[in-house]
């Protein structure tokens, strides 16, 4: 486990920054640094060359935490995780740094009485954001390796549902018979509400599995992923519904002929941005790459929001693949690149892939077919 | 829909609190209040006797909002959404409430920011905590009707169960069945990760469904619920696997009849706490009635939580069924009984309703066999 070292990043981060002290409570973060995977824990981490970290549970997670837990000592709390944590804090650092974005108001009142019973005074808890997700965005070999593996078993999932999907199901349906899948092929869950959709439901972007049915000359968005070992997958295709070997009724020829162009547009876009990812690249020129494809073909305006995010113990984790930001992209990081259009009222097309940055270029995580496709 | 009369019951509290403003914006709440059920809201409620309410969200909502919300206007905010709602709040209110519960540290300081621009004081944001919680422990009748709904399909997927489930299946297969069931029967998903734990996993509050296979002889804990037009459901069942017609191995003897007794002492305690449920009662003395024939019986020890929890838009709510707690029964109100004993590397038995309070007792949601059974 690498749990030790990422403490020690963390701890050598603290230390730079004069902090004697981190409380992460950030159930993700918590994960993250400890393999602790119960849903009560705050975890006091000190600043210094060696790993010093302390882990406050409950009482249910007496063997789990024992089981779990070798880059931290476990505390089992008999009354509050977190009171006690503030006061081993207060014993051991005259100041600690707390993640403004991951407490609440109630929280740190909470924190602050804890501390104070502990002899601290009321400057002892000082803002100290996004420490963990720092190091988070860039995945080790060890998350690498978790990741291609969720990454594998998605693209399976999607292909042996190709050769069972048929006209007439509900979009319902496709998404119980790809979670029931997945559940049997050892997921543990899947890492967000399975989107199917179908013909003119393609035309939102967040569109819940529902009771329509898909009708030939479709075209269908499922967007889905799968956690595994904690880590969660995330992958888009598009494909359509042909006619059983008949010809396109002529009512629909325009409509098809038009889904076509915007599916190669689209994948132009996607491809196109998967190209230029590299350690070093911005992540707005990730976006832009995509963006200025589908503004030369016309369909910029139906791109309706931005290329990608990080992907990780979360779906969505830094860093963000949008308009203008100016992070750089490093080496390992994970992102989703999928860029989409959505033509109101009437059909959209998503190409998602999820890849690794690596020096030169980037890892897809999710190389399963994603040109044209008709069912 | 009864949502204006949910607005109007808050606006009402707000003006007896002479608090002329709250902004509400946990993601269950604003659903509550207005039906909208997307990711990114923020809602702003004004005092007094006629509804004035003005959800906040962004682009990718527009049609969605629309065709959902009738108790409050409706703005999409081409940049934040929380920001448009906070200078709106400002506009209007000379003070602004908001819940400490669900707002972090960061987001106050937001929030902070942009009613300043819109020419709010340092004081503005006040704390205001709880206050569509305090109305969403009490259930009206459109929610009791859902709730009933989903606690019956929850019964007939476990009925359902229990005659395809058989011994050497694995507890992961188990879960992927029924969560399967249930997406085909019309759930919107499972409203928590299920619970599937045979022989010494079941002495394992929380365990997972893992690869480990239904042996003859186990006790075997079947905790789970779904999710139906946003509602949870919530219920818990322990079944033995029997011989198959055979005898019981000597081995086995004496736990398959300790087994049978920890059954018998936790219904025993189980069914006491319905009984106990009615209006005016404390959540304490609900607890005292599962905990005290656990006492009598001498299992006491090994009833590690709490007998309950309130139930609805979220899986966990108010009210806390928990020693000593003071908060009294309303009728209306919808929680769990969910008394369990565990004999920690052993077995373990837990029974679970979700039951709503009437006047003078419990209507049992989850009313399928509760008694000892072997598959």
């Amino acid at each position: 486990m690498n749990q030790r070292a990422r403490l020690r990043a963390l701890a050598s981060a603290l230390t730079r920054k004069s902090t004697p002290a981190l409380l992460v409570t950030h159930l993700p973060d918590v994960r993250y640094l400890t393999g602790f995977t119960g849903s009560n824990a705050a975890l006091v981490v000190l600043a210094g060359s060696r790993v010093s970290a302390r882990l406050f549970t409950d009482g249910r997670y007496t063997a789990q935490a024992k089981q779990e837990v070798s880059s931290a000592t476990v505390r089992i709390a008999p009354r509050s995780a977190l009171a006690e944590a503030c006061a081993y804090a207060a014993q051991h650092a005259t100041v600690c740094g707390f993640d403004r974005t991951q407490t609440t108001v109630a929280t740190l009142a909470t924190m602050r009485t804890a501390a104070r019973k502990a002899g601290a005074d009321g400057n002892f808890f000082k803002p100290f954001d996004g420490a963990v997700v720092a190091l988070r965005v860039v995945k080790d070999e060890e998350e690498a390796a978790i990741m291609r593996r969720a990454a594998a078993m998605t693209g399976d999932l999607y292909e042996g549902l190709l050769s069972w999907i048929e006209a007439g199901m509900r979009e319902r349906d496709v998404a119980a018979e790809l979670e029931h899948r997945a559940r049997l092929a050892g997921a543990e869950g899947m890492s967000f509400e399975t989107i199917v959709a179908a013909g003119e439901r393609s035309s939102h972007p967040h569109a819940r599995a529902t009771d329509a049915t898909l009708q030939p000359g479709d075209l269908v968005t499922l967007d889905f992923g799968i956690v595994l070992d904690g880590y969660c997958s995330d992958m888009t295709r598009t494909f359509a519904l042909g006619f059983g070997g008949g010809t396109i009724p002529p009512r629909l020829r325009a409509r098809w002929a038009e889904q076509r162009e915007v599916f190669e547009a689209v994948l132009a876009a996607q491809t196109a941005a998967v190209r230029a990812v590299r350690r070093g690249v911005t992540c707005g020129e990730v976006d832009e790459a995509a963006r200025s494809v589908l503004t030369e073909l016309g369909w910029a305006k139906y791109f309706t929001h931005s290329t990608g995010h990080g992907v990780g113990l979360e779906i969505h984790e830094g860093p963000r693949v949008a308009k203008a930001q100016s992070q750089r992209l490093e080496s390992g990081m994970v992102i989703t690149i999928e860029p989409g259009v959505y033509l109101p009222g009437r059909f959209g097309v998503r190409i998602e892939d999820t890849v690794r940055v690596t020096d030169d270029g980037a890892e897809v995580l999710t190389p399963v077919h994603k040109g044209w496709l008709e069912l």
